[in-house]
């Protein structure tokens, strides 16, 4: 190429990628010569010239190499449709990339970073990727010393703690919790919240924990909470499809929703202001978060000065309907409260 | 690589790879050498060896080099989350490619093969595509002689015949078109449906067509279509914003919808269903489509035995609101009608 143009590999680099202090015409010249023989420089090197290739990774690394279509729930395909819509308005292309694939996907794409949904503690894909030197950004704070470039997520403690007030304010005497068995921040923040507000209010703690990830795991934890001799009067749901699948199981053991149980579910699914019941629902405000943890991404990628911190934490909003509201209270009495909440 | 494990550059390679008929000793030795060594074949050398990237590429090319972030609309966000679940189903990660950038995308990632949304006649990215031996699956059939290996499209036609019967019998006696300027065949074939209809009822055509991917030409658009002298008194809107800004042009010109204009827009937005008044709306089933078209391009790369056919015309369904249907008709009287319709 540099033979064919009369010109060093350093012209022909500069002219081709543009850079360099190079005569118009020469860069002219290079490109006409580049064209006439259909030269493309490869992909790696002109990546390792350039620095940037322009693609962004987007996973959900949460249940390791459990294979998980993760656009199923609502969450994660209303947050990924926010990163689409926030990398393209970039000139990026957002790679969605599945836990687990007979392929290499990873080492077949040249990333400038990645987002990562939910990372486990001493996430391998985190690790391996900061090793690298790329960028991570993650929508959930990394556990311990998981060290990402930016994380957004929300309080979800102030969350689990604002739904156990409201439903014990709408009559609850024993709350259960569904939760996961995942060690990602959501599931243990809110896990622990939970507990910690069971002992502040003098309740032993009713739970079921599954891998969220198996909505037929889901259906089997809501009826297990539901048969316990303790059965809670109200329930939160930590995953999408909770709901249902708690509503289901309530119909089965002969509870009316909200009579005899009380139920909220964290989902940003539609389908809930249509249930029979409807169902109180936590939202996480997955659009902003999308469009957040690639605008951190695509900053720290360019190295762009930012106003944005690199430490964001997004609002919930708790969507009351029918399910967490008793039509007429049974008792008056409520749970022993601790002095700061009287 | 070789001379470390003490083997061929061929045994190097087979025992990577999963080829050839090595003892498993051999396979186990050289695989435990290329950990010791931190060994990675490069991933354009390990596509070339194997063939598979598991990477597949989404993008839609209709308005060519000018920016569009088609995520924001409603159709192609659910297209592109469904087609995201089908690839990350089958252990493959969606490559989504914006339709321009500074960076040089399409050569930092080795695809394996390309979903092109409603491309243009001629479409270069099509042909290039075609012309390196990617498979190239369409949403939207191809016109002309555009090579690709499967397409996965509705009857826009008869989709657009029925809409405009539907309005005929709501007693409407001038019927309006908002469409595109760009030459893919949704636009294609929904614009030449009208024109027909227009013909064979006796109705001079009234229309507008604006480039799709801007928003603030569809607002002018609909409002240039309502103070034409001609003014028609129902429209049908091909886009997804059309039956909103159609709305607000409407009440510029006090006009009541349905009563003075009846109006049907192209949407899979859920907003239509709450706006005032309802508009009713022409699904195309965009999750239907964006599984099938990548169901269809993993069976091509994959070179699998399939009953799936290679052209997949999908149904549309039209959900009637208030917006399309009159009160109290004013008029009993149709529009004229070709014999084969009464």
């Amino acid at each position: 190429m540099a033979a064919a143009a009369g010109v060093s590999i350093t012209t022909v680099s500069d002219a081709l990628n543009g850079k360099g202090r190079l005569p118009d015409a020469t860069r002219r010249h290079v490109r006409e010569v580049a064209d006439r023989l259909g030269y493309r420089p490869s992909a790696a090197a002109r990546t390792l010239r350039t620095g940037k290739s322009g693609l962004i990774g987007l996973t959900v690394t949460t249940y390791g190499d459990e294979p998980f279509t993760f656009t199923e729930f609502a969450y994660f395909a209303e947050m990924a449709r926010a990163a689409t819509s926030a990398a393209l308005a970039r000139g990026y292309a957002l790679v969605i990339l599945p836990a687990t694939s007979r392929h290499d996907v990873w080492s077949n794409v040249a990333l400038d970073g990645t987002v990562v949904i939910d990372p486990s503690d001493q996430d391998p894909v985190v690790s391996e990727l900061v090793r690298q030197g790329l960028p991570v950004v993650s929508d959930g704070r990394p556990a311990g010393a998981l060290p990402v470039t930016a994380w957004v997520d929300n309080d979800h403690e102030a969350a689990v703690l604002g739904i156990l007030d409201h439903l014990a304010d709408a009559g609850a005497r024993r709350i259960g919790l569904l939760t996961g068995t995942s060690t990602d921040t959501y599931t243990h923040l809110s896990t622990t919240a939970y507990l910690r507000w069971c002992e502040r209010v003098g309740q032993d703690p009713v739970y079921e924990a599954y891998p969220a990830h198996d909505p037929c795991a889901g259906a089997v934890a809501a009826d297990r909470l539901l048969a316990r001799p303790d059965r809670p009067d109200a329930v939160y749901g930590l995953f999408d499809p909770n709901g249902t699948d708690l509503l289901a199981a309530a119909r089965r053991y002969g509870l009316r929703v909200p009579d005899d149980l009380l139920l909220v579910c964290c989902s940003e699914s539609t389908v809930y202001a249509n249930t029979e019941p409807p169902i109180t629902t936590l939202s996480l405000k997955p659009r902003r978060i999308g469009t957040a943890v690639v605008q951190l991404l695509i900053d720290a990628i360019e190295g762009a000065e930012s106003d944005r911190p690199v430490e964001q934490v997004i609002p919930t909003e708790l969507i009351v309907r029918t399910s967490s509201q008793r039509r007429s209270p049974r008792t008056t009495v409520s749970p022993p409260r601790s002095p700061e909440e009287t």
